[in-house]
């Protein structure tokens, strides 16, 4: 059972740029985190785009949701940027039926010696590989369907929106 | 939904010891772990031994399962040396009906730089909260049910055992 | 021989801020590496400002040099930012005398994991404690007389200047 | 004014071996170490062995010994075990003259993430490039002459020996 995942970016693959002080983004460390974790699952990586999210456009949007269409995979990660990471997945829930897409981000970027992506990256392999098809965010060790969360900025956390009363 | 993770030590939780040279056990670093991991999962941790799992008698299996049985949490993590995972997995499937349990462990110590214990707990807490009731090996970002898997000890990753012809 | 540390910000000390995703100072990192590295010296640390380099004014610039003449203290460590080090070493040349001064700082924040910091800071507290009276800027394991060295930006390194012929 | 490093093993270089789930031998990190603290110094590395400073045999030291007075540079760094380092230290100052020798090496392995390590080698090979001609201990800081240092086991540090009364 192949997984696919696609690299959009975000914070999780942010490095520093000694020559400007600044973040920026190089390749992305998915592949070499993959190897610290010795994971054994079959992954197809494909680096779609290296951008925050918060730059991200509907142009944007619209090639990652192609890109989970056209996979032959039925079961996708998606690593992306925390701040839009729910417009991304209600863009990838609007047009991609019977695969189970599972996206997760950082809040920390990797390439700093504290960050919470492998532990995030890890839960999101695991998640994607029992779920039924749908599109989900991975997040503090959660798993919530895609319409069913949002960042709490204030708190750098994903959280449930409750449900509507039944 | 609550997730008891009990502690058994393993490579997972060796340390340093300065003095003697000599890798020894001192506190679980779970904990820590799921901090940096940014967890926000109800867990209730609780240290059973701390033992190199070579080490660990069939009292020492007996009293893990005793931890299993008697947890009021339905679904279980337990950390654990990968030499004889397998063999408390089968003592635990043995005795513990109706929960979901869940063995990991890691091949490198988590207070090394280069583990693979966080994505491993990670891959382990996501597997728990979907999987059905049952005893399962999460390593090398897959899940093995209990039965299924063995230790490749040259290759130093677990592998499915073939299930017989049907 | 108690030696002073005077922290004034830099790459050397830049956190990573996960609500706006940009770097930032918080606290010194000195303490902590003084702690890593098991110094047993008898240092005295003091924050006098934390500021990128390319930021500090004329008015930053007196105050570390104060901070230098006050100090009871002949032999002092100064961490900052490595864009105007250089400067900042002027400065203090052109009014401290008799006393040791090291300038050192990072090209890779020591948040992140792999800093060069660590090495630099081992590096300027060992040159401070044997060198004679004098300004000096301590980088990539050399030592240089304040008016010897420059920055090469396209090298991201510290270089001699070759003197004047004798 | 090029300086030899002269590896010998020690705690400084130890591995996990996830086999057998020891510490052991494998390379030198001193290369990769001076990479990561963008050393411009002309350095020459050497593995003399590797080898626990408590199983060195009188032949190690005197291997050890042949490689300082052997070599064109006149300028050293040893690294070694913390147990007998100033037993080499003793050997070495016994026969080489005209040299600046400090021995150095970590408490904690520098394969872990929290090695003492970098910031000893930053401080060996500064100490190393402005000290007279000597046998010199670089550990926690600080340099002591050869024969006015012990390691207090106790408290994992070196201590300066009080010298005689003039």
């Amino acid at each position: 059972m192949p997984i696919r995942v696609l690299v959009t970016g975000g914070t999780f693959d942010k490095n520093y740029n000694e020559r400007t002080g600044q973040l920026y983004f190089k390749d992305t460390h998915v592949g070499e985190m993959l190897e610290l974790g010795r994971s054994r699952i079959d992954v197809r990586i494909r680096t779609v785009m290296m951008v925050d999210s918060l730059e991200m456009t509907e142009a944007d949007r619209t090639l990652i949701v192609q890109n989970c269409v056209k996979a032959p995979e039925e079961r996708i990660v998606i690593t992306h940027g925390t701040d839009t990471m729910t417009d991304t997945a209600a863009a990838v829930a609007a047009a991609v039926t019977g695969k189970t897409v599972v996206l997760t981000g950082a809040m920390i970027p990797y390439a700093f010696g504290s960050s919470d992506g492998l532990f995030n990256l890890g839960s999101a392999l695991s998640f994607v590989q029992v779920l039924p098809a749908g599109v989900y965010i991975a997040m503090n060790g959660k798993c919530f369907p895609w319409d069913r969360v949002r960042k709490n900025r204030e708190r750098s956390e994903f959280e449930e929106i409750p449900g509507p009363p039944e």
